[in-house]
């Protein structure tokens, strides 16, 4: 097989097949074919866009340049979810730790931050010594031991993506549905859970702002992980203003602990996306078909304390100090510096842009812009007030957190450009939008 | 300027300006962007076709990343042509010396062959000691004495070309036509004339096969070559069988200098190609404008000895010896071997395919699979006969020359499925499908 042939059948919209995918992808993994053919290929592939089939040979073929984790001999129902991201997503932290309790194994993998979105292992690492570089033989340990591990990609998981997600990043090729499909699935599908669940947001702060597109990605997500053979459903989130109260790392595990002590009341938002998304992981492991008993059975992990402990067993395995579960304020990281944002008029907040408090973040050195870019777990932002919320002159609306002086101020600069103070009562949104099968 | 918007901005179909060209000519022939980066921009090229106006700004970019020629203060009409390239199609080495008669300058840039086309260089290389690399400066000082040079794209000529062009042949994007004018007319409009003449074949041995095809390149070079400010024109002309009676590189200078000398009746169909080709030189150039006295003019020169003189005169400046145009049976090059094609049956010749009798010339060895192979000059075929000449069986229809046994046997069996005798004369075909101005 030559990599001129196949860049040509592509460049000519025809289709191509599981070896031929095969080939590709094992010639990035191994560099055997030079980057001005993957990216000629990756280019063709852009503006003739892969089927549903072909995408899922793709993501296959990504996903075997490495090897696959392997739990076949734990019983369990394995399955994980994949978020596209947005500010205040904290949702995984208390999510996976939640359905574990049911008895599935939830094998986490994540990613970090970049740019206006925050990153899950960036939010765990808010805990001190808490290890997300944990070795596949370690990962199989703990889910046998306590049903949940949470840890980051692994340098020889499905290395093709790397190299092909480089290449696409520096070559225009990002934005193609099927290409974005195989990139997030090679990896959930090396993972080797049976299972997968996807909550797709759309919205300023989110990968898709428009509700087409993120609904049009949602359906390519799950269609081609059913190819794949995995059970697979995902929900469509509003993600026009921040998910909860917290922005910011030790911010978000903050609000993640009081969820999971009780507090629902904290987050109402945050905490009903938690439990759809529990619901549906419960539902496509097959551990329970109902989705009001699912419910039901997340509800009273919660109340009775076992999502809490697991939380904390979790905590445990991964090297952190399980009493942060138990006393968040002493054990997380604060900032130096904080300051309120205060309502300059009377009236509602009729908006808060989720984008903008996302770059706001950045600049208060919750995230970075650049890979290389070091974090400060203690910055972020709480918002005292939501959308919809009656606001007095001089109300706190939210709280910056930062230990740069420079930071606070640019960070407050822009949170200021997103928060809108109206007169009239806004109307609700829906936060969930739907849901894909 | 960053090339990955460039790439964007060409990859949603956007139209780019002539700086932007600008930006991508200079980074192909600096190296200052990353292959892969050109190769996803020439991709994006090819799916989402640049317009003539673009290509004109792509051309004149890739034209500027070297030194132009300048011939600015010869007085005289520049003119040169170019050929799509076929099986036989000798007719530049006539071409530039008898338009040159006509007190236009010629300065001819040519190239090589590859695969079953043959390359004018190589068959002025059958004239021993012939030099076809000549500097910028010597190519002006023959021009200003005589005329007309005939000579090879030298290193620092449109040097983005040149990687451009090995790009697309590595990552499938060669047949795109915006590419291919530009290409050709970099080089053309490096070379400082002020007319172009084209010649655009159609036909099995064509780089287009179908008409349709050819014509749209025909007039997509001309628009482009109009608003560089070339005057142009092209020939839309015959090629699914071989021009003249001779392929191979002595072969064909063997018949040029028999046209030269007067006998056209050696090679009526090529005698023909050539006026209509040196009309139209001259009509472009300015130096006639009426045809039929352009055309009575370029047959005076043959007539009384000037045209044969001119090319003396030119092989003599580039280091051969005159003497070849006089008894070339004596200076050519001669292969070792030969074979006489003949008729089986009694009938007609029917058709004789250009592909296969270029490629049967391969075989032979007068050509190149690859730019590193060595060409035999002597190697080649001579028809006898041509399609629609009655035949007898064992008539001689052509004689292979090789000088190894194995490549005459391998470039007769070729050849042999090269020919169709047929018991009904053939229809005559159309020589010159159309002139585009």
């Amino acid at each position: 097989m030559r990599m001129i042939d196949l860049i040509i059948k592509k460049r000519e919209g025809k289709s191509l097949n599981a070896e031929e995918f095969d080939f590709v992808a094992q010639a990035a993994a191994k560099g055997t074919v030079p980057d001005y053919q993957l990216s000629a290929f990756l280019m063709a592939c852009f503006l003739r866009p892969l089927s549903d089939k072909e995408t899922a040979f793709l993501t296959k073929a990504m996903a075997h340049t490495g090897p696959r984790l392997d739990f076949s001999d734990i019983k369990m129902p394995k399955v994980d979810k994949h978020s596209t991201g947005g500010v205040g997503d904290g949702i995984s932290l208390a999510l996976a730790p939640l359905v574990a309790c049911a008895g599935v194994a939830v094998p986490m993998m994540s990613g970090r931050g970049l740019g206006h979105t925050g990153g899950t292992l960036d939010k765990l690492e808010s805990i001190k010594n808490f290890k997300i570089g944990i070795t596949p033989k370690n990962i199989h340990r703990q889910i046998q031991k306590i049903g949940v591990c949470m840890f980051g990609q692994t340098k020889d998981l499905a290395p093709a993506d790397r190299k092909l997600y480089a290449l696409r990043d520096a070559t225009g090729t990002v934005e193609s549905r099927p290409l974005i499909v195989a990139s997030i699935l090679s990896k959930k599908y090396a993972e080797g859970v049976d299972s997968l669940f996807m909550d797709v947001k759309y919205g300023s702060g989110a990968f898709m702002q428009k509700l087409p597109d993120s609904k049009k990605l949602a359906q390519m997500l799950v269609s081609t992980a059913k190819l794949l053979g995995l059970n697979s459903r995902a929900l469509i989130t509003y993600m026009d203003q921040p998910l909860g109260r917290a922005a910011g790392n030790a911010n978000e595990m903050y609000q993640t602990i009081q969820i999971l002590k009780g507090h629902k009341e904290i987050a109402p938002d945050f905490y009903e996306v938690l439990m759809e998304s529990g619901v549906q992981m419960l539902v496509i492991s097959g551990r329970e078909k109902n989705a009001d008993k699912a419910r039901k059975m997340l509800e009273s992990f919660i109340k009775d304390g076992s999502a809490l402990k697991k939380f904390r067993e979790m905590v445990k395995w991964q090297g952190g100090n399980p009493k942060v579960a138990d006393e968040p304020e002493k054990y997380l990281p604060n900032a130096k510096l904080s300051y309120d944002f205060k309502a300059d008029k009377k009236g509602y907040v009729g908006f808060i842009d989720a984008k903008l408090t996302g770059r706001a973040c950045v600049q208060l050195g919750a995230g970075r812009d650049r890979m290389e870019d070091v974090i400060d777990f203690g910055a972020g932002i709480w918002l005292h007030k939501k959308a919809a919320d009656a606001v007095k002159k001089g109300d706190v609306i939210a709280t910056l957190y930062a230990s740069d002086p420079k930071r606070l101020k640019a960070g407050a600069e822009l949170f200021e450009q997103a928060v809108k103070i109206t007169a009239a009562k806004p109307k609700p949104y829906k936060l969930i939008y739907g849901i894909i099968k």
